[in-house]
């Protein structure tokens, strides 16, 4: 794995690098305040009901954009719309553009690729690179709102998360008893949350912080301790995504009623950009089904405050 | 409470009986294939976090149009964008106009007022008309998709509701394991589902025939006897709204294995336009609150067809 080149403070700087194999590695903390994206592609028979299943759990799946037609990897149609601050949009407002000079086959560090529901790179393709498991004609591309937007508004905010200071993945678990509303066919799948903890004086400036993040999961889903159970999370210690949580001096039980510094913390949990993977792999769907590697994200050309309206990133 | 005149085909006409109190009853059946739509008035300074609700919890709250600035009662801003073919909305399409000649203040047939979290309509106001309770420069009507307009398709496509059959209201039901995802001071909420029973063998077709109707609920969000526990539904038999289920022979007991002409039906749960209005009640706002009486609802101009590209309604 390369390591990242200091000079990628750009979307547009990410893409190239990644499109040179310079980087083939996770983007957190590249290109700050560029905009992040999960990546999905389908073939176009299932590109309808994808659509409907993110209209349909809008938290968890925030669609940004998708192929301009299907098989197209270098224009996307854009859903993302400039903030309104009257808080209503206007009748007519244009979609943003969201990356010119993009090769969505090359410009994610790594790739996973499945066929018929299996797993099969990087076992039998290059990683780094689709283009020659893209179907010219048939491929379809989502773009998924990815959470990396609110965590930098958290920390200049003050309430930087747990796992950014400790330099560790955010946590994220599967939520059995949150079902996703269905769409097509895609049936059974079920929200998959990240978690961070924070006190519980802190919860309702944390959820009015990540309000506005629309387009990355918006505020918590749920928090406390009794969400653990309500959402049907199996283990706080293992998550089935990420790294598992550690208490702020860094020893592994982080739980109910456990003090860290003389506080109590309690789990927040947010809508994750790993939904709507798993629906996807849940769906067993034939063909070729192709998404980004975790972590090694899609990054844009627009900001957080060109998208968000939030300054001071 | 006077009986629908026969000359009510159209929105407009049922809106003007309404604001005349010819018509201070349901509105099921008038004006076949007008859109009808349910009535939330909020004091301002909980629109911001209404909108988000539905924003977050599209298939239970679908937002059809508001108030176009607090205080308007006789404009809306419409978020019904036409029907696209291609199944991916054109870049800036135009909103649907919903109404002309209404007024939110007199055009349901009854209404429902809410001081301080409590129900004050119809005991000391005129429950015809909230012009007297309506603040000139403060309240803010929210109109939200009902599921009427799938009613009609399903009878079209031989699929009718048993309920429709039978002259009876839906039953309704609180999916208390099934909470909304959470938007400003809209915590706790959960969803408000409606039944209709159908054979396993039908159930497909009841959810191809009912997806394309996405600001009026959509597809079904669960099924079967299993989802009766998942959902949190207390009892079958008891629906917190709506009129209890019958089998297709009248019999009060519709349960898990009990067959009905040799067969057994299953129960399809779909989103509900009651879920926002119980939100709002939960919330415990302060201030007064109003919406339509149940049933009766606010019918506007468009057609099932114009929203939903549907025909033959």
């Amino acid at each position: 794995m390369a390591s990242p080149p200091s000079t990628l403070t750009t979307g547009h700087a990410v893409r190239l690098a990644a499109r040179s194999k310079a980087l083939t590695g996770p983007t957190a903390g590249l290109a700050p305040s560029y905009l992040q994206a999960n990546l999905i592609v389908l073939p176009s028979q299932y590109a309808a009901d994808f659509r409907l299943l993110c209209a349909r759990n809008p938290v968890p799946c925030p669609l940004l954009a998708e192929s301009s037609r299907p098989g197209a990897f270098r224009s996307l149609r854009s859903y993302v719309y400039p903030p309104d601050n009257t808080n209503a949009p206007s009748p007519s407002p244009r979609p943003l553009v969201l990356a010119k000079d993009i090769d969505l086959r090359t410009d994610a560090p790594a790739y996973r690729v499945f066929r018929d529901g299996h797993l099969v790179a990087p076992t039998d393709t290059d990683p780094t690179d689709i283009t020659a498991a893209w179907h010219a004609t048939d491929h379809v591309a989502f773009l998924i709102g990815c959470s990396f937007s609110f965590d930098a508004a958290l920390h200049t905010a003050g309430l930087a998360p747990r796992h950014v200071a400790q330099n560790r993945n955010v946590p994220m678990y599967r939520a059995a008893r949150t079902p996703l509303l269905p769409a097509g066919v895609f049936v059974g799948g079920v929200h998959v949350v990240s978690m961070r903890p924070y006190r519980a004086s802190e919860i309702e400036r944390v959820r009015a912080v990540t309000r506005r993040f629309g387009a990355a999961h918006g505020e918590p889903l749920a928090w406390g301790w009794g969400a653990v159970q309500a959402l049907g999370i199996k283990d706080m210690q293992c998550p089935e995504w990420g790294d598992a949580p550690l208490t702020g001096g860094g020893s592994r039980v982080f739980g109910e009623g456990v003090e860290e510094d003389g506080e109590k913390y309690v789990p927040v949990f947010w809508g994750c950009g790993v939904t709507p993977q798993e629906a996807v792999v849940c769906a067993n769907l034939s063909g070729t089904v192709m998404g980004h590697a975790p972590g090694c994200m899609v990054v844009l050309d627009v900001t957080d405050e060109e998208v968000f309206a939030v300054k001071g990133m």
